[in-house]
C-alpha cells in the first residue's frame, strides 16, 4: 500500500463537509478544515486531517463541542479572556487572535487567554495569523501532563508548544513551531510503523530509563533537559494557572481521571509599526536570514535552514503536487465520509 | 588559595561604592550593585561582582555609559520603547519594567522594548520584579553572536537568555532563567579552571566540530539543537529587529567589527489578577509544584525540582553565610579599591 496524493483543496473541501455533518456552521467548519489542511501542507501531518478520526470521537463523547458558546469573560484594551466552551481549538483561536491583532494595533500589543479549548492544530497557524498583519505572532499551549520531569519516572508537564512568527519580505515569515519536549509523540508513532528504534534521548519507558524502543516510550523527555521542562511549567503557569484552570495540577493529584483533552492557552500579537517601519523590519527580516544562511557550514553540511524552512519547502512541493495520504488516514477518512454520506476527494 | 565569604550587605555596598567612583548617581549605583549581588546570593556568579572589573574596561573605553540620557521614543497605554543611551543594564532595564508592571496594573499586560542597552546581569532579576507585584514577569535579551546554528561552524545567534517568573505562595516565585544554550559561557570557564573536560554537546572549535576540550570552544552549541537555536532567533526578531537595531546582522556582514557590548531587550508583565483571582494562582502555583515534586523518581534521583529552586537552595546559604568570592575576583575588586581608594568589605 503506498500513499496517495490528494489536490489540497479537495481534501480541505471534504473536511469541511465532515465538520458540518458534525452540525458545525459552515464558516467554523471551513476554518477547521483550513487549520487541518495548513498542517498537512507544511508536512506537519500529525496534526492534519488524520486528526478527523479522533476528534469524531470526542465530540461522541460529549467532549469537543460543534456549537460552542463562546464568551468573553473580561476585555481591557490590550488583553481578552475567553471563555471556550469546549469549542473545537481553530474556532476559538481565531476569534481570540483575531480580537488580540485588533488590540496590538491599536495599543501596541495585544494578549489572549483561552480557557477550556480542546486540540487547536498546528500552534503556527495562529502566530502567523499575526505576522500577516505586520506583527509579531505568539501562541501557547498547555494540555494534560506527558512528559517527565528530569528525574522523574511519571509524565509531571504537557510538552507545551511554543510557535512565534514574524514577517519578511521576500520571504512571507519566519515561524518557529516547536513542543518543549526533544520531539513529539507524532515522531514515536512514525518509528514504529517504520519498525525502527529511536535514539535513546526522545523518551522514557514506565520506569523512567531511557529507551531506544519507541513501543516502550511512556514519557517524553524535555529538549534541553531542564530548558524545555523548565519553559514548560511556565507555559502552565502563564495559560492553566492564569485562566483558573489548573487541569495539570488536577490529573497529577488524581483529582481527574485520565488524561481529558481540555486545554488553556494563550496568543499574543506585537505590533511591529507601534515600535519601527514595518517595511524596514521586513527587510531587516530578510538580512537576519541571509548572514544566517551564509555562515560556513561544518563538513559535510549542505545548508543552514531558519525556522520554519523545512516546512516551507514541504509546502512548495505539496500545494503543486498535492498530500501524500498514508493507507492509514486514508481509512480515516472513509470511515468519515461514509458516516455523513459523502464523496471523498478524488484520488481515494 | 581558597574561596572567602563575604557578608552580603557589605559586598553590596562595597560594589555601590565602585558604581559612584565612576560618577552613576547614587540611586544607579545602589540598583547596579543590587543586581549583581542578587546573581551572587543566587550562585550565579558569572552575573555576579566578578563583573566590574570589565564594567570598568567598558566605561573606561566609552562604552558602558555611568550617566546616560534615557529617553522614552514612544509609549502607549500597554507598550513603552525606551532608548538606553548605552546605559548600564540594570538602571535602563529596571526604569523600563516599572513602567511596564504600571502597564499591566491598568490594561492587564505591558510590554518593554528597550534599544542600545548595555550588559544586563541576570534576567531574573527583572521578570522578579513582576512577580513581586502580582504578575507573570518576563526579560528577555538578545546580543552578538556567540552560538552556531545546526550545521554551522560559525557563531550566527546569541543564546539569548529567557527569563520568566510568578509568583507563589509559600514559595515567593518560581522563576525559569536560562539561556538557549546548552550552558552559557561561565560554564566553561569554570571547566578551563578546573582543569576538566566538558560534555561534547556544550560548544563547538573553530572548525565546528564537537569538542570535549572547554579551552577549544570557539561555539556554543544551543540547547535542544533546532529548538534553542530557533528561540534565539526570534528573540532576535523580537528585540534587535523590532527596535530597529539589528545588531546580530551588522556582526555577521562585518558592518561592524568585533563584538560591541551592545544588546537590545525587551520585558513583558501580564497582571495575574486582570484574569483570576491572585491569592488563588498563588496557591494553584504552589500546588503545581507540590505536585511535580512529589511524582516518583528515577532509580537514584533524591529530588526533583522546579525552576530557579536550586538558586533558592544557594540564596538561603549565602543570606546567612556570606558569598564565597574566588581569588580571582577577589583581585577583582582590590583593583576596583585601589582605583577609586575604597576600603575592602570585612574580610578581603
Amino acid at each position: 500500500m503506498e500513499n496517495v496524493r490528494v489536490e489540497w483543496k479537495a481534501l480541505q473541501e471534504f473536511a469541511t463537509q465532515v465538520f458540518e455533518g458534525l452540525g458545525m456552521p459552515p464558516k467554523d467548519a471551513a476554518r477547521e478544515a483550513e487549520v487541518l489542511i495548513w498542517a498537512n501542507l507544511r508536512g506537519v501531518d500529525s496534526h492534519g486531517v488524520q486528526l478527523i478520526a479522533s476528534y469524531l470521537k470526542q465530540v461522541d463523547a460529549g467532549v469537543m463541542n460543534p456549537k460552542p458558546r463562546i464568551q468573553i469573560i473580561k476585555e481591557t484594551p490590550a488583553t481578552i479572556f475567553v471563555e471556550a466552551d469546549r469549542a473545537f481549538g481553530p474556532i476559538v483561536t481565531t476569534f481570540t487572535m483575531e480580537k488580540v491583532i485588533e488590540k496590538a494595533r491599536e495599543v501596541g500589543i495585544g494578549w489572549g487567554l483561552i480557557r477550556n479549548t480542546t486540540h487547536q492544530g498546528a500552534m503556527g497557524y495562529y502566530s502567523q495569523m499575526a505576522a500577516a498583519q505586520g506583527m509579531a505572532g505568539i501562541a501557547v499551549v498547555s494540555s494534560p501532563p506527558n512528559m517527565a520531569p528530569p528525574g522523574a519516572r511519571a509524565a509531571g508537564i504537557h510538552n507545551s508548544p511554543i510557535s512565534i512568527a514574524v514577517p519578511g519580505k521576500t520571504r512571507k515569515f519566519i515561524t518557529l513551531d516547536m513542543a518543549t519536549s526533544v520531539v513529539a509523540w507524532g515522531k514515536l508513532l512514525v518509528a514504529i510503523d517504520k519498525g525502527e528504534s529511536i535514539p535513546k534521548e526522545w523518551g522514557l519507558d514506565k520506569e523512567g530509563r531511557p529507551t531506544t524502543d519507541p513501543k516502550q516510550v511512556a514519557f517524553l523527555q524535555p529538549a534541553g533537559g531542564y530548558k524545555g521542562y523548565g519553559l514548560a511549567v511556565m507555559f502552565e503557569c502563564l495559560s492553566g494557572l492564569m485562566a483558573g484552570n489548573p487541569l495539570i495540577t488536577a490529573i497529577l493529584l488524581k483529582q481527574i481521571q485520565g488524561s481529558p483533552v481540555i486545554q488553556n492557552s494563550f496568543v499574543g500579537a506585537i505590533n511591529i509599526g507601534n515600535f519601527t517601519d514595518i517595511d524596514e523590519y521586513k527587510e531587516n527580516v530578510d538580512k537576519l536570514v541571509a548572514a544566517i544562511k551564509s555562515l560556513p557550514r561544518q563538513e559535510g553540511v549542505e545548508e543552514i535552514f531558519v525556522p520554519g524552512e523545512p516546512e516551507e519547502r514541504v509546502y512548495e512541493d505539496r500545494i503543486k503536487n498535492g498530500i501524500p495520504l498514508p493507507p492509514g488516514t486514508i481509512e480515516k477518512l472513509r470511515a468519515a465520509a461514509e458516516r455523513f454520506q459523502l464523496k471523498l476527494p478524488p484520488g481515494l
